[in-house]
């Protein structure tokens, strides 16, 4: 072996070792990873100043736009109407009621305007009046074969390769990793261990009343027509007390409804991370922000984000690639 | 060294190795102790039937009566009668308005007549209209201070010594520890890292609503004179699936109000357990069952003990000690 090959192997050797040590591959450099690098080191080094025990390590994510593809509409939005399709067989009044009407007729204006009563209408009738565990089978069956309109892939698919590093990054170094999310709790329980490893005790989010029954079969727990909590804007710090009852370390979110997530993590004295996804990637992903009704990244936000130097995510500059599926 | 000191050195060595050995050294041999170690060898053992893998591994306890002493009356309604005598300085209108003056008095009689309306306003009087940190910070004071009537020390030294037994036994095995008590959430949660090891968000219980504000000095969470959730009876389980979103492989209580909880513990085929602390020892904690008022255990429970085959410990004849302060 000649000078020139050994020092090709030992460049190439190098390379691989840099790779092989970086916790987030997928990631450009840049501030967004340089925030979350300096922030790790300063919440878990034994030297750090800012150092906090493991059992006080939490992070939140949220998950519509944060995690995984919110666009054209959110996922659960997609059941909901799936669903509505699905039970229309067993209720053929469905074709002349409203708000069932708008729906099998994918009548997207009348659907825009079916107000607030509307859409709990729908929801109720595809997520209540059923057991848990039913529930459950429902949203397993539906998102393994659901297919993405633009993407034509599972929804599972369509989450965000770099988050899934910082996700495990964190985990790696101690971290308890939830999520806080607008959407549904129990739309989210049954796959989030497998995509996100995250647990279902670790997701927090909207949810409807349930009641305790005892069956001839055994007990169950029922799903009522009820909203129980929003899980949203000011819903999200209450959520977090609820369920964690301390303040976040870490927080990551896309939206408006984010923002007092964030400022929640804030209060924490130390080592603290307030991070926000930016969706300016139209060709990989979709670009939307402050005039999108999914999603809205007000200028009141990016307001905020300046005043409480916060870090802006760019989808289109700081990740490499947005899915695993993408070259 | 002759034989006969060789060999009493190796007997007590034999001796020293079983006590080391025995992950419950506080409990007599006996069914309830052959329960706990019966299940737990099925469900951790690689080659058991009924392996559950640790992800899935979820115990829960309920407080009052099962962790520690309930009598003469809830830890928690002496926190509030305390609070109420602590901030009667500020209120002299109290000496003559009710529910007030029945607690400054120490009416027994009166108190007892309150009823629901009464004892609402009491708790709310003292746990409410104030922020979750000045909460904590007032629980954390009167836990350091207060002293039991009978046994005249911190109830956190009341905590049943084989009971901590049990969850670090379960601990180790890579169960995650719950509570799930009919007791405030945030009247526990300051102190059972330290008493229990059982982190904040782990504890599970009854809550007040809050409320995200943002005021000049940062975010803070009001805690609002508004109930959110009665986590007892048929709550527990709706509380678990909340909280955990699927059921325990064990439960562990003490009265009418964890029925529920145990029989949803049921559910799950496989390995589970489910036990009930019977208040049987006058002489070392209490004597209490059917006709007491706190931590009722009723004919009712007996009978759905005996038909669901659950495993009631006996404080009397399963402890060897109750407290660790105990010979």
């Amino acid at each position: 072996m000649n000078r020139t090959v050994a020092a090709v192997i030992a460049w190439l050797f190098v390379i691989a070792t840099a790779q092989a040590d970086d916790p987030l591959p997928s990631w450009n450099d840049g501030p967004a990873k340089q925030a979350i690098l300096n922030f790790v080191g300063r919440a878990t080094s034994k030297d750090s100043e800012s150092f906090v025990p493991p059992a006080e390590r939490i992070a939140v994510f949220d998950n519509d736009g944060t995690l995984w593809c919110e666009q054209p509409m959110y996922v659960q939005a997609a059941f909901t109407f799936d669903r509505i399709h699905t039970l229309a067989a067993q209720h053929p009044e469905w074709k002349t009621t409203q708000p069932f009407k708008s729906v099998l007729e994918a009548d997207h204006r009348a659907l825009a305007d079916l107000g607030e009563r509307g859409l709990a209408e729908l929801v109720m009738t595809t997520h209540a009046s059923m057991t848990t565990a039913e529930f459950e089978q429902i949203v397993l069956d539906w998102i393994k074969t659901a297919r993405h309109p633009k993407f034509k892939r599972p929804y599972t698919e369509l989450v965000y390769q770099p988050m899934l590093e910082v996700i495990n990054l964190l985990q790696a170094k101690g971290f308890k990793t939830y999520i806080v999310s607008g959407g549904g709790i129990e739309f989210m329980r049954p796959w989030t261990s497998k995509v996100y490893n995250i647990p279902p005790e670790q997701v927090i989010g909207s949810s409807i009343k349930t009641k305790y029954e005892m069956r001839p079969t055994g007990p169950v727990l029922m799903r009522l027509p009820e909203i129980n909590f929003i899980d949203d804007k000011g819903g999200k710090p209450v959520g977090i007390g609820q369920f964690i009852g301390r303040p976040p370390l870490a927080a990551f979110g896309n939206s408006t409804g984010d923002q007092q997530m964030l400022e929640w993590t804030q209060v924490t004295p130390g080592a603290h991370l307030m991070m926000l996804v930016h969706h300016d990637d139209a060709e990989r992903e979709y670009a939307y922000g402050k005039d999108s009704i999914i999603g809205t990244f007000s200028d009141e936000l990016m307001a905020e984000v300046r005043k409480r130097k916060w870090t802006v995510i760019s989808m289109r500059r700081d990740w490499k690639k947005i899915f695993a599926f993408q070259p």
